[in-house]
Parts: C-alpha cells; sequence; structure tokens
C-alpha cells in the first residue's frame, strides 16, 4: 500500500467520489489489494487523490455497503472481500503466509528509517552512503560511452565472478598486503550478501559470533532469522578491547568473530595496529576465525590506516570483505569476499543456487573502473570532500553542541558517534527530529541497549543540507533536552 | 582448488621442482590452501605447471617431508600443517565449517555440470541459455554508448526497485492482459532470487510445495535447504494433469503450486487454454496460491501462448515471475515478480537484507531496452533463430534416432525432452557423453527417479555445433544402446 500514484480527474462527468470508488474496486478486484490489506488513512488519502476528506468517506461508504471494505477500530478501513469470494471460492490467506516464512522481517525500527529515506522531503543525517553528489556519475557514463566495453559480457559468469575482475582485484588487493590469487576471491552482490552467504553456508544453528559493540551487524536480523547468535565485546578509540574477547570466545564457544577495523561502523573508531596484532594472536591461539569487513578501508583522510589484519593473514584465518559500494557507487551491487579456497568454492556454490551471480555489466564496469586508474583517481577527489564535510559538521557540533554533547573525531569513514549526555534519550531525539522532518540513525540501531548515542554521517547530504540539518538538530537538542 | 594457473619458468636458474615447491609452500603459508585442502592429482599437476610427473612427485616429496603435505589413500594429497602450526598454535577447521552450514550445496550431479561448463571444450546441448551468437551484446553496447543515459543512478534504489522500470514493466505486462500497478512489482536479480525469497518469506518449514512432474524446481535444492518438500504431479503435453492435483493438494495440504505453463522446462509442454482455466478454478476452490514461472512466455514460434493464469488472476492468487534471462541477457541478472502489494512489500523487505537490491545499473538498461521498443525487436529476430536452431535439431533426430528415441515439437521455449527407448539409462548416456566432451542434461536433475529422458536445448551451441554435438550424439547413442 505503499504507492497510490493516481488521481481522480477533476474536469470528467463522473463524480469523484465515483471514480475513487471504481479505482478502489479495481485495486481489489484485480488481487491486488489482497483481503486484510489495510488502506491509508481518509487523510492520506484525500492527500493523494487531492480531493476533500469528505469526498474520500463518501466513496469508502460506498465500498463498504458493497461488502468489499470494513472500516475497523479507529478509522482504519481494510478489505474484506472481493467479488471471486462473493462467488463463493475463497482467496489465500496471505497475511498468514506473509507471517509464516523463516526469514525474520528488518527490525519495525529499521523499516521506519526505510520508509522516511522514502520521503524526498526528509533532510537524511545518519545515512551511510554516499550522496549524489559524490557519486562520480558523469565519468561513469564518460566510460560506458567513450570505451567500446571490449570486454562486455551479457551471458552467466564463472561461480566465483568475472574473470577479468578477479584478476583486477588480486592486484588491488596486493598493494593493501593482502595476497591473494583470483580463485581466492569470490564476486559478491555487495558486503551484505557475503555476510548472508557466511550465514548459510559457514555456521550451523545456535551459533555465536562475536562483535563490537556496538556494531553494524545489530542492524540485520539475517543472523537471527538462521538461528545465529551475537555477542558484543566492547570497543574503545582503538578499536576491539581485548580483556573480555579471550573470555566471551571461551564462554559462548564463539565460531567467528566479525570486525570492522577501518572507521568502524558506527563509531568510527580505527583500530591500532598494536590492536590488530593482538587480535591476529589472539584469534589464532583460540583458533577463531575473523571476518574483516574493510568497506570504509579506501576512505581515510590523511594517514592510511594500518594494514589490514587480512594482510598478516598466515593461516587462512581472515574472511575479508570489500567492496565499491561506500567508496564508489552502491547502486553497482558489488563486492568481494577473499578466504581460503575451500570456502570460497563453498559459498561460491550457494551463490549459485542464490542468484546466478552478479550482474556482468556490473562486473565489468567496476574492472574498468578500478584497472584504469579511475578508481584511484576518484579516490583522492572523494576524500577531500568528505575531509571538507566532516569539518564542517564538526565545527558546528563544537559550536552549537559542546555544552551537552560529546563526539569522536573520525580520520576517515562516514561516521560521528554523538553523544547525548546527562541522560537524554535517542530514542526520544530520534522521534522527535523524525516529525520536523531530519532522520537521525539512533544508537539503539547498533546496540538494542543503547539509549545514548546518535549516529550522524556527513557522507549523505550536501554540504548546505548538512549546516542546515545540524542547525536545527542543535537546535532541537538544546530546546528539548539541555534546558 | 579450482584454478592453477602458474607455471615455473623454464629459463630460470632454479630448478623446476624447487620453484614448485616454493609456489606451494607460498600458497600453504598464506592461507588461500588451509590445512584439509586437497591438491589435484600429480597428473592434473604435472599438466597444469607443464613438467613431467616425477618434478611434480619431486617436490611433493620435499613438502610431505616438511610436513607441509601429507599423503592419503591412493594418490591423493592433503595439506597437514602450516608454519604459523607449526608455531604451536593452530588454523582453523575450514572443513568443519563448510560441512556445518544450513544451506545445502547443489546437488552432485549439479555440481558436475556446473564444472563441465566451466570447461572452453565442452559441447553443451542441455544448456537452457542463449548462446553468445543470440544475446544482442552489439546493441546492448551502441545503446551504451549513444544514449546518454539521462536516467542512470548509481546510488541505492527503492526496495521494490528502480520506479522507471516498475512503470515501464506495468505497461508490458498490460500487454499480456497482467494488470499490474508499480507497487505490486518487485524487481529481483533473475527468477531464482524470485523464488529464494518466496521460500525464506512465505513458507514455513515442512511446507509441500506442489509442481509439475518432472520439473526445473527438482533441480534446486534451497527449498530443501529451508525444509520444504516438492511433491510431483504428472503433466502431459497439454500441461499439468489436473485428475491428481485435488487430491494431492489435500492429501499434504500443500501451500503452493509451481508451475510453468508456457514452454515447459524440461518439457517443452504449453499449458492448454482449457486447462489454465481448469486450474485458476481449482486453486480459487481449493485455496492454493500459484506460482506462475512465465519466463519462457516472450518465446514462442508461431502463435503466442494462451494468456498468462495471471491475466485470470481474480483474488490475488497468482504469484507471477518474468525475467530478461533468457530472452535477452542473463548477465544482467533482472526478473520481477508481480503479486499482491503486502506479499510484494513482505519480500521486498527480505530482499533489502539480503542484496540491498539489484544492480541499478542493470535496471537502467533492461528499463531502456524495453521501452525503447529495442526489446520487442530483439524478441522478432530470436524467435527465427530459435525456430531454425528448434528445425535443425528436428531434422537431425529424425533422420538419426527415429527408431530409439521419441521427443516433443516444442512450440517455442528452448527444450526438446528426449525419451530413450527401450529401458536405455539416460545417467549412464550422460556419464558416457561427458566422456566424449558432450554435455547433457539428464532427466534426473528433473526428477530424480527419471532415467529414461535427456533435455536437450538448441538455444545454446551454435548451429554448427549443434549439427556436430547432435550427430556425434546419435552416433553414440545407436552404437552403445541401439544394438
Amino acid at each position: 500500500m505503499s504507492e497510490v500514484n493516481w488521481k481522480p480527474v477533476k474536469s470528467s462527468s463522473t463524480p469523484l467520489y465515483l471514480q475513487i470508488v471504481n479505482y478502489i474496486r479495481n485495486k481489489i478486484m484485480s488481487g491486488e489489494w489482497t483481503i486484510g490489506t489495510k488502506l491509508p488513512s481518509q487523510r492520506q488519502l484525500a492527500a493523494c487523490f487531492e480531493v476533500n476528506r469528505s469526498t474520500v468517506i463518501t466513496a469508502l461508504q460506498e465500498l463498504i455497503a458493497e461488502g468489499l471494505l470494513e472500516a475497523k477500530t479507529g478509522s482504519s478501513t481494510f478489505v474484506a472481500n472481493n467479488t471471486w469470494n462473493v462467488l463463493a471460492t475463497s482467496s489465500p490467506n496471505w497475511p498468514e503466509y506473509v507471517q509464516a516464512g523463516i526469514h525474520q522481517p528488518n527490525r519495525s525500527l529499521i523499516q521506519q528509517i526505510n520508509k522516511a529515506e522514502a520521503e524526498p522531503a526528509t533532510l537524511r543525517l545518519g545515512t551511510g552512503e554516499l550522496g549524489s553528489e559524490l557519486i562520480p556519475t558523469d565519468e561513469m557514463k564518460q566510460m560506458l560511452i567513450s570505451k567500446q566495453h571490449q570486454s562486455l559480457s551479457l551471458g552467466y559468469e564463472e561461480p566465483k565472478g568475472n574473470a577479468q575482475l578477479r584478476e583486477t582485484l588480486s592486484r588491488y588487493l596486493r598493494k593493501k598486503g593482502i595476497q591473494a590469487s583470483p580463485s581466492s576471491i569470490l564476486i559478491v552482490s555487495g558486503g551484505l550478501q557475503a555476510l548472508q552467504l557466511i550465514a548459510w553456508g559457514l555456521l550451523r544453528k545456535g551459533s555465536v559470533i562475536l562483535h563490537e559493540a556496538p556494531s553494524y551487524l545489530n542492524s540485520l536480523s539475517m543472523f537471527e532469522s538462521v538461528g545465529i547468535r551475537g555477542v558484543g565485546i566492547p570497543l574503545d578509540r582503538h578499536g576491539l578491547q581485548m580483556e573480555s574477547l579471550v573470555r566471551l570466545k571461551r564462554q559462548h564457544d564463539a565460531a567467528l568473530l566479525y570486525t570492522i577495523p577501518s572507521f568502524h561502523n558506527p563509531t568510527g573508531a580505527v583500530m591500532s595496529e598494536e590492536r590488530r596484532k593482538q587480535l591476529t594472536e589472539i584469534a589464532h591461539r583460540e583458533t577463531l576465525p575473523l571476518i574483516e569487513d574493510d568497506v570504509y578501508g579506501d576512505l581515510w583522510f590523511e594517514d592510511a590506516p594500518p594494514p589490514p589484519l587480512k594482510a598478516d593473514d598466515r593461516g587462512g584465518n581472515v574472511l575479508y570483505l570489500g567492496s565499491v559500494s561506500k567508496a564508489l557507487s552502491p547502486g553497482l551491487r558489488i563486492g568481494w569476499l577473499v578466504g581460503p579456497e575451500q570456502v570460497i568454492d563453498r559459498l561460491a556454490d550457494i551463490k549459485m543456487q542464490t542468484d546466478y551471480g552478479s550482474s556482468s555489466l556490473s562486473q565489468a564496469v567496476v574492472n574498468q573502473w578500478i584497472q584504469s586508474g579511475k578508481y584511484d583517481d576518484h579516490l583522492s577527489q572523494l576524500r577531500v570532500s568528505l575531509l571538507k564535510r566532516r569539518n564542517l559538521t564538526l565545527d558546528i557540533l563544537r559550536h552549537c553542541l559542546s555544552d551537552c554533547c560529546t563526539w569522536n573525531i573520525p580520520a576517515g569513514g562516514f561516521y560521528i558517534w554523538l553523544r547525548l549526555q546527562k541522560r537524554f534519550s535517542a530514542r526520544k531525539l530520534f522521534q522527535l527530529a523524525l516529525q520536523k522532518g531530519i532522520l537521525l540513525n539512533p544508537g539503539s540501531v547498533y546496540d538494542k541497549m543503547d539509549d545514548s548515542h546518535i549516529r550522524l554521517s556527513y557522507a549523505y547530504p550536501s554540504e548546505s543540507e548538512l549546516v542546515q540539518g545540524l542547525q536545527r538538530l542543535a537546535q532541537l537538542i538544546k530546546e528539548d533536552f539541555c534546558q
């Protein structure tokens, strides 16, 4: 029921209310709106149809009289019947099917965020994506136009993905100190898919994954869907705290550790070189495989972060995850997973059963982009733009919020992890801001117990939106919270 | 262990065997070949490295002496250790992880077929894809070059997919008699993903799906992976037999029926208009939702098949599945699922958790292709080419195999379902043909009990390969079977 983009024709000889009756009846008869479907509110319908609310009410009453709709508690209206049913047969009970599936729906908070993101007017201060100004769409078009796509193949690719792209990635990873031959690289449709393949392919029900607390992983419900549990490990500005790691690994007999060592989501932290060494050592001693999520690793401002854990991997202990979604274009849906060949073979087999490979067009474009050196050029520019936005954000925060909030100074990536002082509720702030059209990512997305943080991202909004949005946010915090 | 594309340098001063020792040691030390990894056979290694087998043996013995490899039964060699382990720590037991996952691996027969498909020399007579000559790669390049991709967006798309593509599909479907507004369409990464979303989103463990016997569905292990069972319903050349449908639905309390009414995979059958009417009626009376897989529907030769079941859907009873993979390009990975909005909303939510949407580049290209009318032009040409290949195939079959086989005459699509007479074993023929470099799809892929059919596809091989391959196949059948 997300889109009602039809409107009655005001110049028609058919009364407006009757046009609406016909429209809704048609939706129901065609099966698009099945029994149990909830209609938008009268107010929403009036706005969509651009008619008075009384016209909507007349139309709904007509349909209720026909037995197609029924009014329930409050002013909610539901589809109650359809002609097919009236003809003494029954429609599938889709609401029951929809609730039966094994895969859990997104958490309601995430659904609320997704919904707000779809509203064009929303000022998005928490979104972890590059804004359209930072995506090199024009260069991409140029490349598509000028190069003849000599390598363009539109058939199915090999199970592990386009061979040329894997060659290119093998060379690209070598610059990070990672030795990975093409056969140990699996092309995936973004980092999220890599995590899903790991969840299905390598873990049994009841397994425990350790992760930083807070963590991006908590925003996903897919691990829960297959009976895998997450356990958080405290983190400071140098990354994971090692003290509790060994204890928690043993206590839960954890199967894996998931970590974002560079420009952590949501805290922006960079794991220090010393911690990385410790982690590598502990992981080996405790036989704890690691998933290293390095999707932000190229987005440093002044100095590159320490080499990835994978560069120091001697026993095939690390599954390494990269992607172009954060640094180039999320819409291409291309990422890569690097690991021991037997693991990559197993996950490639599952990927073939899942979506039969990633878009060969996207793979060809990413290959050309990296191979031609355009990716490096783009990164140089992107770092300057992101740094400028980071500084702008920090200036406003210092100026407006230094008496009631604290925050990190990220050395790369997208995120500022804003801590509200004096026991303000981040959940409450999220709802208040949303009412004013500002979308924040509250800390509870990343740690269900957290109610004192907001994840800000300076990557999505334009500079002017950033200034405007942050000032309005600051005002909101001051008015409602800092008195 | 799929790719060993390194070779020792013959002109080097380092002995060949030592270069091989260093190469393998490096693979093990870097973690690409983990403990338990099985090496290719000595013969295979000798072929890959282009050295004598004795050189390989010398190298392996050296590594066994170092404790890095160990020989097991037969001449198999496994990775036994790595330096990290020698330093008294242990590597993850990846073989255990690889076996633990919830998702089942592809059936071994399918894996064998996938492997043979990756060999460039294989003559593929069963592959259900368009051959490269039939994919309009040049027109696609032209389109990419000439049009300025005004609509190219490289950010994330809406949960249900690119809005313009859904508009375009809504119009395209209307021509088939299907009324579907953009909000009841979900863009998926191919038909396979649509089935997976249905398996996770709408069905509980222990559910039963009815399907034609034989059926494409039996080639997939994903339903089994989530505890969903398939039950086959007999089929003749007019499609599903209705007699057993009601009985089996009630007996198993089936949750869904999956059907390919037009140019069925693997039998090529077209469900008659009368049967479609009966099925629609029974499905309503028995409250049995349908999945209508119509990915071959556009590929008719002389007359279009009867309208889709979805065109006659009055109660939102049909989930309708389309794709460009069979008629345009499998590499784009774009398909669509049409159904009641509450179902589409639920599956869109899962898709967002799975891969965060399909490639926006692929979506833009498919939109342009259909909207511009190029898709229709391409279909006209493709129908002529496929018909020519079908006729060629039928000529050869009639000429060479009419005394020991029978077959259908497909009115569209890709497939000829060849029945071997006199109790010949299709499994045995598959293996014999594979030894001679000819890849067939044996009937057991589509019905585990079937041992008398071969699925031939005239879509993949070129005309000359088709002639050559079919003649060799006929010879094989005659020699080994028809005496």
